[in-house]
């Protein structure tokens, strides 16, 4: 890959050695099915269930409330979908965040077109889900709530436990996204009180093609997959060992060092949000200011378009993103964004930094040395900062000027 | 593993040395996500693009037909309830053989919860479903039908094209499991007619974690995996870029090989067919006796209880199955050798031998020598056989005896 300086661990993050090693035997001589009766199924069959066993108690869970799937995508439809049908018949209004990630958003659409009702809350210029948002929106047919812990494009920590505490006060399922608190704060399932909790493997360093979903002892959501027994009949097919043997190796790893990684990225990712406005003007931190995700730094860097920044960086070896990372290649401003408030040309002008396990403070000084001129750069060959040092309204729409996003400027605020 | 025999490649196979070698890359220095804007999603986007060029390459179907799940389950199940919750506006009857993979048999009864009627195409004593016996099940309602190509326990191979056109001229759509036909058969969707066409990496020696849904151009199924863009929107999640690379260096291999293969598999399995009853009496072949899959070999082995002889087996190091991998563990008659109107009893004395890349003729000459032995023993110590000693029908059922299967005997027949 060759970066330099790599801030995109949100999208893709480096193997743990340990993860990667224990992934090995099983593409080769390993290459037993774990259902098999004869011997080759019994070292798969142990690495699965000793791997169910670390990723359960990285987050306080029985092992046997541990599904592996193939991401957290699957998880995540899984958990929505599986959740709604499987409670259908005592009611059919779901709820989540207007900031979820799409891998709950369309499952949410779809169960739409099968006749159920979805309400999406609002959030705060922080990006926070209130508690009384939720009880303000909760109906006697509200059958499950769905809230991502943590929120990839803009940093922002939701508080789990009160949200989940008001879903079963009115005896609604609560499930929660964890993808992007995993690794990097202390999960503890029962203490969130969530029936259903959604990573993946690359949370905490592991594997492509592994992820967990933690549902409660005694919830049953419909399968998605459905045919085999595996999975305790909740995940049919072949089981990918290596795969999940590399994310039980990450997550034992994840259990001695998560402290440390997430004092360490908490102060390295403190360092770019405190130091960059101090380099580069018209810089808008998105997200909360205080008690932000460890290793998360998300801002909009005005008059410049996020695509054109993050190719301007890649050109020094700067990996970053803009938005999340299944939006990434389709240039639409965040719906992330456009929910805390922001106008749609300051969305476009969005920069996300996340940080993990292998980054240094070498890389953000290399960052904040190499943005500022990129930025000046850019803002040189920018209309929206002619308008700007004219003394005009940068971001007043003119006639001829086009809007390639899906929302209006109505929805805009 | 140390298996002096292996021939349960239809659970697992050893996996190519390309494939591995493919995946190591993206298991260390190329850890990008494809969906990055900067370059490190470029040589992982390029390493999916050209996989999918070669599994494409491999069964004539265009790149862009080419869907990469995670497991030939996923696809099955993708295609089977996709498929018909995509044309439930036509009519809500699909068609599936009595003798698929449980990862067709239940989405169809999962469809069947949601308001469709699914009718089970009987199979003759081979397991062969007739083109006029599909011709006589159709409707003017039926909108899917999906008919395995071959199948793993009794190695008979469908005649796909026949079937497909059945469909077609009642303008159903048609749908086949490729699992077991992939690497053992040359595929042509084109040919074969098929609309949609599932096979795991695990067919032609690639890892698990990936697998392969052809979907014909301007088919459409809906998403079982909803969220990102990924996939040309047809399944999202971030992609297990390791895997899909061990598939595609795997599918560059078959297309050289297969011919190979395909020959040396059938020449190593018509020995086992062959000579096994000459070394052994009371052993009846299950499937067809001429033209059946390449490398497959099924028996009942009478008075014997299938897993004892696979855990003796296992003792001499041989490695064999009795039913499909996905019910190994259920100690259940195969509703396979069931279907093809096998007594309750005689079904469980099933063993299935799948030979793949590997095997050789020394396994074949070992197998043979110690499987008789083996089964001698088994016998004496077999209440069926002292009954047929004795000049009784073995399997009349007794008072006090109990019968551990789902199906009736009423339904045996």
């Amino acid at each position: 890959m060759m970066a330099r300086a790599y801030f995109d661990y949100a999208a893709a993050a480096p193997l743990l050695p340990e993860a990667r090693d224990a992934m090995v035997p099983f593409l080769g001589f390993e290459f037993g099915n774990p259902a098999s009766l004869h011997r080759g199924g019994e070292v798969p069959r142990r690495a699965i269930e000793t791997a169910r066993e670390l990723v359960a108690a990285l987050i306080n869970a029985r092992p046997g409330e541990v599904v592996f799937e193939s991401s957290a995508s699957e998880a995540n439809n899984h958990a929505v979908k599986g959740l709604a049908l499987s409670r259908m018949d005592k009611g059919r209004h779901i709820i989540i965040s207007a900031i979820e990630h799409a891998s709950v958003l369309e499952p949410a659409r779809s169960l739409e077109r099968l006749g159920f009702e979805v309400t999406r809350l609002p959030v705060d210029r922080e990006g926070r889900v209130g508690p009384d948002t939720l009880a303000a929106a909760i109906r006697p047919d509200t059958i499950l709530v769905s809230v991502m812990h943590a929120n990839y494009e803009v940093g922002v920590i939701q508080d789990i436990a009160a949200l989940a505490q008001v879903a079963h006060e009115h005896k609604a399922l609560f499930h929660s996204d964890g993808t992007a608190a995993v690794g990097r704060v202390p999960i503890d399932v029962v203490g969130l009180g969530v029936d259903a909790y959604s990573f993946p493997a690359q949370s905490i360093y592991g594997p492509k093609g592994a992820a967990a979903l933690f549902v409660k002892r005694g919830v049953r959501p419909v399968s998605l997959i459905e045919g085999g027994f595996q999975e305790n009949n909740r995940r049919a097919g072949t089981e990918n060992v290596a795969a999940i043997a590399g994310f039980g190796a990450a997550a034992r790893v994840a259990g001695s060092e998560l402290e440390t990684w997430s004092a360490d990225l908490a102060r390295l990712s403190r360092r770019v949000v405190a130091e960059l406005p101090r380099r580069l003007d018209h810089v808008v931190l998105t997200g909360p200011a205080a008690g932000r995700l460890p290793g998360h730094a998300s801002f909009c860097v005005e008059f410049v378009e996020g695509e054109a920044m993050l190719l301007s960086l890649d050109d020094e070896g700067i990996a970053a993103a803009s938005g999340s990372s299944c939006t990434a290649r389709t240039l639409k401003a965040s719906h992330v964004l456009l929910a805390l408030g922001l106008p749609h040309a300051l969305a476009q002008s969005s920069l996300v930094l996340t940080l993990g396990w292998e980054s240094t403070d070498a890389e953000v000084d290399y960052f904040l040395d190499k943005l500022p001129p990129i930025v000046q750069r850019l803002r040189e060959m920018s209309p929206l900062y002619a308008r700007h040092l004219r003394g005009e309204d940068p971001y007043a729409t003119r006639p001829g000027e086009t809007c390639d996003n899906e929302h209006t400027h109505e929805e805009e605020n």
